[in-house]
C-alpha cells in the first residue's frame, strides 16, 4: 500500500477545547539552554539526590522463562499435570544503584529526581523498539509517550479529544470505568451492536449513517473507545479484517469541516473523509489463547517450544497496523503482564495528540511513580526484547490453562452441549450451553438450559448469558431482576462474580429476551477454588431454576 | 476554643458539577459482600501475583540521623567546614517480600495487585497518625486520603471545587502549574498583594469585600490556591497569626447562600459566613529554617542536639491547626522529604471532600503506583514516626546550610548592607541589598545598587529583586525586557535561573517600577557550583550597569 509509510494526516480539529487551552510549561521556554555542555541550572526546586533516602533498589526479579510453553505438559482430560502455583522459580537479581558507574545505567538519582512527564529514557528507548516490532504501525511518524496506567491514559485521551456534552462510539458492553471517566464532564456512550468478535462493523456504520442530531441530542459521534482484544466483559477477540471494516467506516464518517482543507474531503458527499479517532485500549492483547476443546474433543497437545517471532505472529494485529492516518490512539499498559501496581503504560499516536497528552501530564500526574520505572526499566532491559517476549509467551499459555480449567470444571458440573448462540450478540455462532445434568430417569433428555457461554480467546474473562426462560413463572421483563436475584443467591452462597448490568454502555442492558449476564474472570483463583465456585454455581442455578 | 473538636461544617455546595457527577465505582455495590471471611471473588479483572515478575523488591536505606542536626559543627564564617556531598552515610537494608510470613508485614503481592485509590492499609496508618501528631487539626472528623504527588492532587482538588469560568484566589507570584492546571477549564487566578510573610490578609479582605462581579467578569471567588511555608518564589514563611486573620476572612466572606440552613449565615449582611475554601499546599512546610544572619554578624552557633518534640513545634502550624470548619484542604507530599520520584502525597480534610477527590482518583491514577508505595511504607515503618522526625530535621538543617552558604557567597560578591525593603513586596521589612564593590577610588561609597533579597526562612528558593533604575539610559516601562535581557545574559555565560514572569499569577507582572525578579534555587547544586554561579551573576551584573 503506497500509504503505508506516509505521516499522519492533520487532525488538530479533532482536539477538545481543553487540550487546546493546555499551557506549555514555562520551563520549557529555556529548552534552548537546558542541554548546553556544562550548564549550572539553579531554576527549577530540584532537592539535591543526596537526600534521597535510597542508596540503592533492587529486586529479585522472575526469569523470563519462569512459566512454561510447552502444551504437551498438560493432558487431553481433566486429569491437570500443570501445577502453576507454588513452583520454584529462578530469579534474576536486578539492581538500580543512586549513583551507577556508566552513563547508560538506569540511575535512581534521575529516576527519584523530578523528569520529563515522558519517563525514563532507558523506558522511552525499549517501548518504542517494543511498539516497531510487535504493532509496527502504518504510518511513519508514530511517536510513543508514557503515562501511569490506561486509566489515567484514557482519561487523558478523552480530555484531549472530547468537549463537555459530546458522545463517543463504544461496544454495547464496555469497561465500566470509561464511561464513568466521561461523566464529570456531560460526555456519554453510543453503544455499537456487538457478535463475536466484538463490536460490529455493519452497525457501526448504521449508527453513523443514520445520526439524526436532533433526535440524539449530540452531534455525530468523532470518538470511538474500543477494547478489541479479550473485549471487557465479552472476552471477543476481532479479527484483523473486522477491524480493517471498522477503520475504514472511521475514515469514511465524521463530522463535516469544509472550510478544513487539510482533512480529507469528499466533494461529491459533502462529507470530510476522515473522522473518527480510534481510542484502542487493548490490556489483553498479550493474552490471546487458542481455541478451547471439550475434554471430550481434544486431541493430546503436541510439544511445543518457544519462537519469538511465531508468538508475536500468532497475535491478532493492532489497529496501529493497518491505521495509515494516525487516526488511533492506542493505550498498552503493563498491569496484565508486569502487574497492575506497576502503574505504568503508554500510547502510541501521532505526534500531534502525543503532544498535548504531555501537557495533560505535565498538570496531573508528572512523570510515573520513579520506583516503579526504575525497577520495571531494568527488568526490561535485563530481559531484553526477545526475553519480554518469551514472559508474554509464558503468560498467555498460563490464562490460557486457566481458561481451560474453569471451563472443563462447568462441563463437569453441568452437561455441557454445543449449540448455535441464541438471537442477540451471538446470533449463528456455536455456543457451549450448560444444561442440568439429566436425572437418572431421564437419561436420555436435557434438564434445563442454565446459560451459555463462546469460550473466550483472549482475556481474562468469561461472559456466561444466563437463561431465564425455563425458570418457573419466568414473564418477559424479569431479566434484569432475576440477573440481581442470581447474583445475590451466588454472593450469598460465598462466590463473588460482575454482574452483567455493569457493563452496559449507557447504563440500560442491551434488550436480550430472556437473558441476564455474569462476568466471570479466570485470572485469579487458584485451582481448588474455581472447583468450589463452579459446584456453589451448580447449586445456585438448580435452586433458581426450581430443581 | 469550644468549636475546637467540633466537626466539619456542611461545604457540599462548593463541590463542582464534576465532582458532584462523580459516579462511585460499581464495585462498590459489592461492598456488603467482600470483606465476607472465605469469600471467593472472581469478579475483578486481576492478575494471579505468582505472574508479578517480581519475588520481592528491596533497598539500601540511609539511616534516619545521616545528616547532622548540629549546628556547633557550622562555622560562624565562610571558612565552611561542613561537608555534605559524598560524606559516608549508615544504610538500612529493607525488604518488600512477595508472600511475606505475617499478616502485618506489608505485601508486595498486595501492593502490586490493583488496590483501592486510597493506598496500602500500612501506609494510611502511618499518615493519619503522622498528621495527628504534626499538624493536629482543629476539627474532629477530618480525614487523610493519598494521590500521586501535589500536582495530581491539586488538580483533582481543583476540579472537585472549580465550575468552569470560576476564578480562584492566589499570591500575586505562585507556582506556575497550579495555573497552568485550571488553564483549559477556563478558571483564572486572581492575584492578592503579598509582604515578607507571603499574602497579605489586608488586600484579601479588600479583594474580596469589593468584588465587581460585572466588572471581573466572575463571580466572587470562592477558592483560595497558597502556599504558606517556603512560598513559590518568594520563599516567606507565613506565622500562625497571618494564617488565623487569612482564615477569619475566608470564613466571612463569599458567596450568599441563603438556602443553605446548614452554613452559618450572618442575618445582619444576609451573607453567608463560610464561604472560601483554602487549598494549603504545602511541599515545604519541613523545610523551616532558622533566621540568617550576615558572617559579619553571625556568633558561633551553640551545640545542638535533636529533640523531636521541640522540632515539630518550632514549625508555624498549619492552617489545620486552625480550621474549625474543615475548610482546609491540604496537600502534602513526599517529593521535597523523600524524592519527587515518589510521586506519592495526601489530602488532609474533611471526609465529604475526600469522598469525591477518591472518586476523582479512580478514574484517572488509580492507587498511586505500588513499587514506590511499598517502598516507602517499608521505609517510613522502619524508621517509625520519631525516625521520620529525626530525618526530616536533618533535611531542614542541610537546606538551611545550603541557604547560607548561597547568601554568603553573594555578601562576598558583593557588598552586602541592610536596608529598608523598597515599595511593593517588602515595603518597609529589613532587607540585604546587594550593591557593586566599591572601587579603590570611592572606597568608601556605595557602587550601583544591582538587587534586593530578604533571606528566606523556609523552603528552596532566593527570591531575588533586581533593580534597574541605576543602568544607564532605564526608561520606567523596561522593566520585563531588562529581566529577559539580565536573564538570557546569564543563561549565555552558563548559568539558568527561573525569571520572575514565570510567577506572575495572572500572567501580567505585578507592577514594580524599576524592578525585575531571579528564583534561584539553592536546593540542588554543589558548593564550587554556587561560587562558579555566585562569579557569574557578578559578572553579568557589572556588564548590565556597565561597569
Amino acid at each position: 500500500m503506497s500509504e503505508k509509510h506516509g505521516k499522519a494526516v492533520d487532525l488538530s480539529h479533532h482536539l477538545s477545547d481543553m487540550a487546546k487551552a493546555r499551557l506549555p510549561s514555562p520551563l520549557k521556554s529555556l529548552g534552548k539552554y537546558m542541554n548546553k555542555p556544562g550548564l549550572i541550572s539553579l531554576a527549577g526546586g530540584m532537592p539535591h539526590p543526596d537526600y534521597f533516602p535510597f542508596a540503592d533498589i533492587s529486586a529479585n526479579a522472575l526469569a523470563q522463562n519462569s512459566y512454561s510453553v510447552d502444551e504437551s505438559r498438560r493432558s487431553s482430560s481433566l486429569s491437570w499435570i500443570w501445577n502453576i502455583f507454588g513452583s520454584k522459580q529462578k530469579t534474576i537479581p536486578i539492581t538500580v544503584p543512586k549513583y551507577p558507574t556508566s552513563p547508560d545505567q538506569i540511575n535512581l538519582a534521575v529516576a527519584l529526581q523530578y523528569g520529563q512527564a515522558s519517563g525514563l529514557a532507558q523506558l522511552q528507548v525499549f517501548i518504542k523498539h517494543f511498539v516497531s516490532q510487535v504493532y509496527s504501525p502504518a504510518f511513519s511518524d508514530w511517536t510513543t509517550l508514557i503515562h501511569t496506567g490506561n486509566t489515567d491514559g484514557l482519561l487523558r485521551a478523552f480530555f484531549t479529544l472530547l468537549n463537555p456534552g459530546e458522545v463517543f462510539l463504544t461496544e454495547e458492553w464496555t469497561y465500566p470505568s470509561a464511561t464513568a471517566a466521561t461523566k464529570p464532564i456531560g460526555c456519554k456512550a453510543v453503544p455499537v451492536a456487538m457478535d463475536g468478535q466484538g463490536m460490529r462493523s455493519d452497525d457501526l456504520k448504521k449508527v453513523l449513517s443514520e445520526w439524526d442530531e436532533q433526535a440524539r441530542g449530540a452531534k455525530r459521534p468523532r470518538v470511538m473507545y474500543t477494547v478489541p482484544i479479550g473485549q471487557n466483559p465479552s472476552g471477543a477477540t476481532m479479527s484483523l479484517s473486522r477491524k480493517q471494516e471498522i477503520y475504514d467506516i472511521c475514515v469514511q464518517y465524521g463530522k463535516c469541516h469544509p472550510t478544513d482543507k487539510s482533512v480529507l474531503y469528499d466533494l461529491g458527499t459533502h462529507m470530510t473523509l476522515a473522522d473518527v479517532i480510534i481510542l484502542e485500549d487493548d490490556p489483553y492483547y498479550f493474552l490471546q489463547l487458542k481455541e478451547y476443546h471439550l475434554p471430550s474433543e481434544r486431541s493430546a497437545p503436541s510439544a511445543s517450544k518457544h519462537d519469538g517471532a511465531a508468538f508475536i505472529a500468532s497475535l491478532e494485529p493492532s489497529y496501529l497496523n493497518i491505521d495509515v492516518q494516525g487516526r488511533v490512539i492506542r493505550l498498552d499498559t503493563f498491569s496484565k503482564t508486569i502487574a497492575p501496581g506497576s502503574r505504568l503504560g503508554f500510547f502510541t499516536c501521532n505526534p500531534l495528540f502525543a503532544e498535548r497528552l504531555e501537557r495533560a501530564g505535565e498538570t496531573s500526574t508528572q512523570a510515573p511513580c520513579g520506583f516503579g520505572q526504575s525497577l520495571i526499566a531494568q527488568l526490561l532491559t535485563t530481559w531484553g526484547y526477545d526475553g519480554y517476549v518469551r514472559w508474554l509467551h509464558g503468560l498467555a499459555v498460563e490464562y490460557e490453562v486457566r481458561r481451560d480449567y474453569l471451563l472443563d470444571s462447568l462441563s463437569e458440573e453441568f452437561h455441557m452441549r454445543k449449540g448455535l448462540g441464541p438471537a442477540g450478540v451471538w446470533e449463528g455462532l456455536e455456543v457451549l450451553e450448560a444444561h442440568a445434568k439429566p436425572t437418572a430417569s431421564e437419561k436420555f433428555g436435557y434438564g434445563s438450559k442454565y446459560f451459555s457461554i463462546v469460550p473466550p480467546t483472549s482475556g481474562m474473562f468469561l461472559w456466561v448469558k444466563l437463561h431465564f426462560d425455563d425458570i418457573p413463572n419466568f414473564q418477559p421483563g424479569d431479566e434484569e431482576s432475576l440477573e440481581m436475584q442470581a447474583w445475590t443467591k451466588l454472593a450469598e452462597a460465598g462466590v463473588l462474580v460482575a454482574p452483567g448490568w455493569f457493563f452496559a454502555a449507557d447504563g440500560v442492558n442491551p434488550p436480550e429476551p430472556g437473558a441476564g449476564h455474569f462476568r466471570i474472570a479466570f485470572s485469579n483463583a487458584d485451582f481448588a477454588t474455581f472447583k468450589t465456585a463452579v459446584t456453589t454455581l451448580g447449586q445456585v442455578l438448580r435452586e433458581i431454576h426450581g430443581q
